[in-house]
């Protein structure tokens, strides 16, 4: 009853999207984007992945419902982007490769889960967009980039910095991603970078740990006060040349942008401005990207799954335009 | 990702539902009660196919989203229903067939599309529980129905008639499907029936004309009043023992328990009194259904979702127990 | 731009509901039912007037929305009731006399200007159906009955007895009208009925205050036990031959009917239960009624609004019913 | 009930809107800003009227209950436009016409009864600022436009081009109008422009074929970068000082402030962005405009209502501005 | 700020609610029905404690803000009980103890620390009233019960049988309590009873493995065609003269009367129906109570919260029946 | 079961929050920010009170539940501000006063039992921040400030000028408070300031009121063209070295990032300005603050709950940059 095909795809190569003049977007294919899934296509460049898991979450629950919600807010998404000028479905072959099966009552069980189905995908030449899911899950995905890439530039757009230790014990939870991966050496220390941090903290030390961790931080603040091209130059001086593993945590946004998120904090980004800084990337070469802690339950009108959505459709265009570049 | 499997299937046969022990109920497939696609399993013997179109609409529209909310809405439906005593999904092949591709901008071209695409089905030897949709798709079903079986039995739960005649000149709409159907000699005169009518009409003739098309009324008031078995047992003797095509309009049931439609009318039927009406339907034989109207935008928590899907499911179920039978 | 017919009128005195059947019913009038106003019909039967205020409120406000969005409710409505075979609309001139004017700041000012103005229209020769608004303005409507009728049986369907005596040391508030109407010598103490009381009280005198003032109760538990039949008979029984009031605190209503409510209690009616118990009082004379606390913010989907207004138009077509009787 | 008055309208001729003082904001007139209706004033400077339509949708629909939902939210509106130093209601006579009688059925019979009502309007000298409704209505309305001021500079504030060719073989849709405008000569080439653009395309043709029908381009992109008061300028230097028709789709706020409407995008302008853009029109003469694509079902707490009315307002404050001059 | 009193406690011995007459309902305490907090009292005949915990959920999590949704939903239940002639906050002493310290990240770990917790309110002689959180809960409360009662019946509100084995390896969900309490002999075999048991299960060894387990069924669908008595009479029947403790899901409501919940199904109980069979316990001896599963993100104007308040009231008012018997 | 610590407190002198790592912030104690209650403190040098309250207002009504939303959405706040380099609640006492008593049905004796309450807290040595509630408060606070600092410089965040005269006859209103502590002499008509107007007012004599009454004005529009810096240095320029009282109507920010208020207006303030604003008062002593409007019925998510209460956060930030300095 569906068909897939690519009206606008350059190649022969690629599978794209289903058209929207052949079905209208409100029906067909539930993948992202309405894209193929990977059993459709013979190779994958970029593999679109949910991780519906939110067991590490410390507030308000539901990022397992995720996945399912960024891909039925994707469904307005269309095969050309003007703000970078490339159809980023033709020029490679993206598809969905469903959920990845995560136990949802052990959080290391489940780490282990994710970092063996991404290993998989990566191992298959596929750069992953991961959709969160809490944000747990970045540790087992900079792990398998680590395998790939060595030491990674990692670009964090967040309200929080992540970096915390421990909570109640737990040393994995969606608090503490970057501190563990920092600990275990899979991450650049010269050129990593928070981006929309902002809210209240535990305690002073808090900023010195994270300091120490390897990131240095363009506060939610700073965009109130800084041009945004000002912003974006410092932040592409922090990343350099390095292969950068992009990770976005939905509540980098205001609230208003981005209700439907799990802890989320006033003084926020606006989603313009949060997808130009993405659009500046390239030729940077993001080699992986997840999107992170979308809690459907909290949303509006899909106001939150739209926002990801197309957070996710500038990730896979910046990957568009270094696609053939080697990614270590 | 996402395994297919049959753990309580006692048929090699057949392909089941993804399992929940294995993927968590709020991941994976994104198919009616995480049923196999068509296109993963060698013959469909019921196949649940969307019809997302809503231009039919007089009042609130949205039930274009209808098919894909009632899917997600059916993720915590299990293979065996007790109610029945029966495995829906193990003593026949039941498959999602996705979405039929409909014209949104011209009412005709949209029922000639149904048609045509029913009838694919039903040549090919499955029995068709549609997802609507508004009730605009009921008459291209009845004409499918009708070429396989003849005159049907039509078992119509709804609020409404449906049996109104133009509507701003306009032949084919959700208030006129069994109008149209009984003008073309589809249904049955001495065996079709509504169940759960209520609410004001346009004219007392509104009856007449209505009892003048062949059907015959359950009122939603009867409910108030009568047993379930005396009310039953009335159902059953009008259907005879004729093959029966079941027709429900979510709006069937009372605003609180299904808020997520078009037309809502006060003082409608529980989700418990229509699902036992459904439930003791077996051994007429259901050779055909449609689940229709169900708007997501006015649901709340899946609500309307969850009862249309355990609607869904009985039928599925009343199928099941008469498999194998001769369908006309 | 909106023309008034009435296609269904048998009478050419009366002007109808603008057509469905012409305007669209999402378009055109936002009168009750798109009923004419009151300044384009010569003379008016019954009226349905708004009482926009709920300053008595001693929980969860904003019944002041409440006639905007009973109205906004009750597009749906046609000109013929089915369940008591006639056209409530054709055999009296019914018409919307628009919102009172209150004053929201002071509730003892508020209160004269409802008797105010419902005494303006009782004195032109209308029964009134007000739309509340909290429980408060059954007071001063009472108070107009009583100058017309004398002691008047008062039907009321409630959640709460309302026959408290002050709050915070005010007399007038959305608990008391009953009380001090009682007090007054408004009320036939012989033949005044709650129904569906339920719910905590405040002390076990609160029952012996109540019958004092002249209440008998039906409580909503007898609902789950007891037959409608049954029901019906007790409160005719009751209600005598008497002229009656009838006022409805939509918090009657279960919360899953009726959640956009101020002072929800569980465990209540279905709007089913409770429209058949309006649809048995002909030829009982209602020569008034109210619908009250109706607060839109808590409302979803317009289940309350539908709810309110199937009920405004089964005491419109009970009055109908009794039309030309004399109303005293 | 209701009273009009005009408390703070210097000139006698003029009905000016309900008090609030008199007749508090929550109650009375449902017109828009609670004006007079058409027929209570003798003239009419400027007519605000409904198109509830909203079969040309081509993802969510509901549009068709947006100029009620406008109307409901403009109850806030107060005669003093400090931001222009005028009083809109004073200087010219404002009044509400209702709603315009379309069919929900047919697309090409709608088109021309909005054509028509819209012309009936126009030729009685009324300035006209329609609520729609979706984007398909525009085509009527420059075709009426054309008719009494020749070719016309568009001014259209949205996400989308909507100078797309046919969707599902349907010339006429909510995403084809100012091709259709641009085909039929209605609009001036050299003075047209949309603004807020932004999203992604079919294809990279979209843009030049949006080009060739006479349109430059503002993309939200540029907000993000450029000053308010640059972007103005090279708005008015564009508009140059022809008589301008302005046609807003709601869209064009970013989902933030506007979730409620059917083709949502992320990225978008603020409200406060889009009002100072109208705001700086005058002394550019605004002869007509729309506000379309308020879907309600997918408002929350009239966030998307509210915006569209001042949108609206700052529109009938424009003309004010201009009132008196010549319209072509 | 705020006075705890007790108007109508005959007894000076206990303090009662804090009263709606001196702080409106709407302001002040946040504990369970105002209650005073346990450092506010002496001595604790009923506890009414928190057990904020989700981690043990299988579908949409969210109980984790049961307990303060519960709280905040019970603000309008009043001192005096007239369904049981009794005023439940004035014969024993009750008091909100506030939440449990609970690990959301270790389930052995909470379940460890939720017996540890409860033990010491029951070491002190108080009842205890667990408003939950998931339903993992169960079963450390029922070792606790065990402990001072032996094996105890067990009276379990659900949709659901949750006497399943393991899920995804995890022998402690939200599926398993009443599974494991049967294994480690805490209940009685002869004397545990399901209530509303409904909708799909995974097998039909399911139902015999329950009925191992030590239970029978009253189901949902007895509802629809027995009368309550006789369902009443069954259920007592079943319990005999045992202490019992009760466990109510408040999935046992239908969705359309509880939507905040995890594991919705179609088909169930009215809130009227679930409070007339609690009403029906005593003299029978409830010496402890859960209400689990009330899931806020998807409540909806406190409909599930107040459900839940008014369940727990009723089980407080059971207690003050038989208050001063021995509890063992 | 809540322990009341203050792990990252350098002082032994103050108690903290509880503390997020020891019980889940989705637990515990409900009062702001789950600091400690002024009982559990020996003293207090920042109160927060909640003064749950609407009678005065003019269209949506529900501000009454504010306090209690601000708290619930107070439970993510931290006890290190960043953006301050401080601990707020470790310089200073902080603690939660619980709510006024305040008599919803008379405003005068409201008004005069603010008064007096604010005035035992303020005489106690405390400096009050007082969550709405709706804006009529105001004068009451003022009244309290005034007789302990003289004539104060009022900071007024707010799309409105509140300095309107009266409504319906009544002087005392939400839209009032600053007319009328203008008349009573109370504010310092040489440092007052709002911040935020915009919208539509009642007549172009309202800004010559307001000027006469002795504020000036930063609007809403200045934002979308001057640097936050020098919107800054007007406001402090304004502000001079006077004791400073900051209220903070919710509504300043856009309906986007506060739906849940009572008279929103399109156009309005980000969150990230706000905050700024109120980041850039020290060391402007600020001895006293209300935050008001905060209608929950019509938030979604807590998103302006959370704004609300960061507000609130950095007033007490603010606080604390002074604290030990002499308040008059």
């Amino acid at each position: 009853m569906e068909h897939v095909n690519a009206p606008s795809s350059p190649s022969p190569a690629t599978v794209g999207p289903l058209s929207g003049t052949e079905v209208p977007r409100f029906a067909g294919a539930s993948t992202f984007a309405r894209l193929p899934r990977v059993d459709q296509v013979e190779k994958v460049d970029v593999a679109v992945v949910g991780a519906p898991f939110d067991t590490g979450v410390s507030y308000r629950p539901g990022a397992r419902f995720g996945p399912g919600h960024i891909r039925q807010s994707s469904r307005l998404l269309r095969p050309y982007n003007p703000a970078q000028e490339i159809a980023p479905f033709a020029v490679q072959q993206v598809a969905d490769a469903g959920d990845m099966v995560i136990n949802p009552f052990d959080i290391e069980e489940a780490i282990g889960q994710v970092q063996e189905q991404a290993a998989a995908f990566v191992d298959g030449g596929a750069r992953l967009v991961t959709l969160g899911g809490d944000h747990t899950i970045a540790l087992p995905l900079l792990r398998t980039m680590h395998r790939e890439h060595g030491e990674i530039a990692v670009l964090h757009f967040d309200a929080h910095l992540d970096t915390w230790d421990t909570y109640f014990g737990a040393p994995y939870t969606h608090g503490t991603p970057f501190r563990r991966a920092s600990e275990e050496g899979l991450i650049d220390h010269s050129a990593s970078l928070h981006v929309g941090i902002r809210g209240s903290l535990y305690d002073r030390a808090d900023l010195e740990d994270d300091a120490a961790a390897g990131f240095r931080v363009l506060s939610s603040r700073q965009f109130a006060r800084d041009s945004l091209d000002g912003l974006i130059e410092r932040m592409l001086d922090r990343l350099g040349d390095r292969p950068v593993y992009v990770s976005v945590d939905i509540d980098v946004l205001d609230p208003a942008h981005a209700p439907g998120t799990g802890t989320p904090e006033a003084g926020g980004l606006t989603s313009r401005e949060l997808l130009e800084m993405i659009r500046a990337l390239p030729p940077r070469n993001v080699v992986g990207a997840d999107v992170v802690e979308v809690a459907p339950a909290y949303d509006h009108a899909e106001l939150t799954g739209i926002a990801a959505s197309h957070v996710v459709y500038e990730l896979i265009s910046a990957m568009a335009l270094t696609h053939g570049k080697a990614t270590s």
